[in-house]
């Protein structure tokens, strides 16, 4: 098995998990919603978070399709997160992925909709009965609970608000820290916790698997900035220079290219280790840590 | 007891339990949008579907205030749903409840992400091990389930949806039962629903507190068009003739004015006939349905 087929094997069971999900789940009248829904969630994406899940599940217990529902739920809340993000009154992107925004084509009403319904839809997969039958109830309503809190003010959306408040204004590291902890940092945690949770892991792997995603979030967001950047426009499916033009504050601007790719490095090595301490042979968890480290989009 | 206390004890009851909540989940740098979230949540309001959550825990189990916390979390639900609603491309309302609804107070992207963080903080409420102390996992689960249910794309959205779809269309009184027992029934249904499932009610109980549900729902929106029609602006706390003027298809529209009184009556009878049946001396239920038929706002 190597790390291609695993992930191939992780996507293609998370995109057709979702697909079941959105088949099962429509009903008259309904039809619109769901192929914007779809749209979105469909549009492609590495899918790091649901593959996380599934992957903490794995060394937790040896089984990664029972996690397949959270990891799901997990998808759609990043998604649902994009769509509104994406709005005029937001950050008023027209293309995402190298795709028109889900409000240019579906208008902003049902972009708000669309985007309210896969974060409530997330919450009934999660505890849906058909779809969790095996879990224990107590597993399932922790990872609920991690879910919730980790996309809540606490987290996700706290880093949303702080991203608002620092529109223009020069944030000082500890900052920018605090703002991707929250804001893109706390999706990758709970992915790490639900999978550990599902998977009955113990409290050294679980905080071990907190370690990971925390420095591997901080590396990959330090590494976006970097490619905000340098990228090239057609891998990364947007303009580049756009954080630039935007004037937000960066990694790159507060510390430096140089520093930055070594912190990236750095971040990674913790990963790394954190994970090889607790599990045994994490060697997926460390290739997916270096394919995010050397990405190019 | 009169009807008047005990319904004073649940909303004083909720108001304190929403109030604490607040208070503990903030942190640094999140003040601003639990303001705004707490604008939206203590504008007032009847609390019908808090209120029913209560009520019916208590019927089945004798004891209210453990089902706090889901009624708590419906409230936060309904209260996302109006700040979404009341967007310029949805509604474009400026008023609710005689003040300035949310984004004309926090702007756009703050009212969307108030929204987003209400409905996500309803499921961390209703899975957070600290409040559904005491509720078995299942229980808990079963009524989180529920919940996400109502709310999502086969209840009140999928109600949002219907409304978009048939802004200037005439709708047929078929159509017309299918929007409100979505847009607006699901929420009712689901607060009888999780009141029964924490308070561990027969199935008959369930069975009978969603059929008191389903008709007092259709006849709340009944009266509710009948008042846009012949009510008092001041006691409603917004413009009258706003669905004829927005080219809303409504019941009166459909059955005229006398026919709908008659019809608000029918369902009355029907809900209250329902839970005498099922619970024991269900006087508050009773005195609820009556209120809501005879209320002016």
């Amino acid at each position: 098995m190597t790390f291609e087929s695993r992930l191939k094997e992780y996507v293609q069971g998370i995109e057709d998990f979702l697909a079941d999900y959105f088949q099962s789940t429509s009903c008259t009248g309904q039809s619109r919603i769901v192929e914007a829904m779809l749209y979105s969630i469909m549009a492609g994406g590495k899918r790091i978070r649901p593959v996380l899940v599934m992957e903490f599940c794995r060394l937790s217990c040896g089984n990664w399709e029972k996690a397949r529902p959270f990891a799901a739920a997990l998808e759609m809340i990043h998604t649902y997160s994009l769509i509104h993000d994406d709005l005029p009154c937001m950050d008023n992107d027209d293309m995402r992925r190298g795709k028109p925004t889900n409000h240019k084509v579906y208008g902003e009403a049902m972009a708000i909709l669309s985007g309210d319904a896969l974060l409530t839809q997330a919450f009934e997969l999660a505890s849906n009965p058909k779809h969790i039958e095996g879990i224990p109830a107590e597993a399932a309503l922790c990872a609920i609970h991690d879910l919730a809190r980790e996309s809540g003010i606490l987290g996700m959306i706290g880093g949303q608000v702080l991203d608002l408040d620092a529109e223009n204004k020069t944030l000082d590291y500890s900052d920018l820290i605090q703002l991707q902890q929250m804001k893109t940092g706390a999706l990758m945690r709970t992915a790490a916790h639900m999978g550990c949770i599902i998977g009955q892991a113990s409290a050294k792997q679980l905080a071990a698997a907190d370690r990971y995603t925390s420095s591997l979030g901080l590396a990959f967001q330090i590494q976006d900035d970097i490619l905000d950047i340098e990228g090239d426009v057609q891998e990364l499916g947007k303009p580049i220079g756009s954080d630039v033009e935007n004037g937000k504050s960066t990694f790159p601007m507060l510390l430096g290219l140089l520093a930055c790719r070594e912190k990236v490095r750095q971040l990674t090595d913790e990963a790394i280790d954190s994970v090889r301490q607790a599990f045994t042979d994490p060697w997926f968890l460390v290739e997916l840590a270096e394919s995010l480290v050397n990405r190019r989009n």
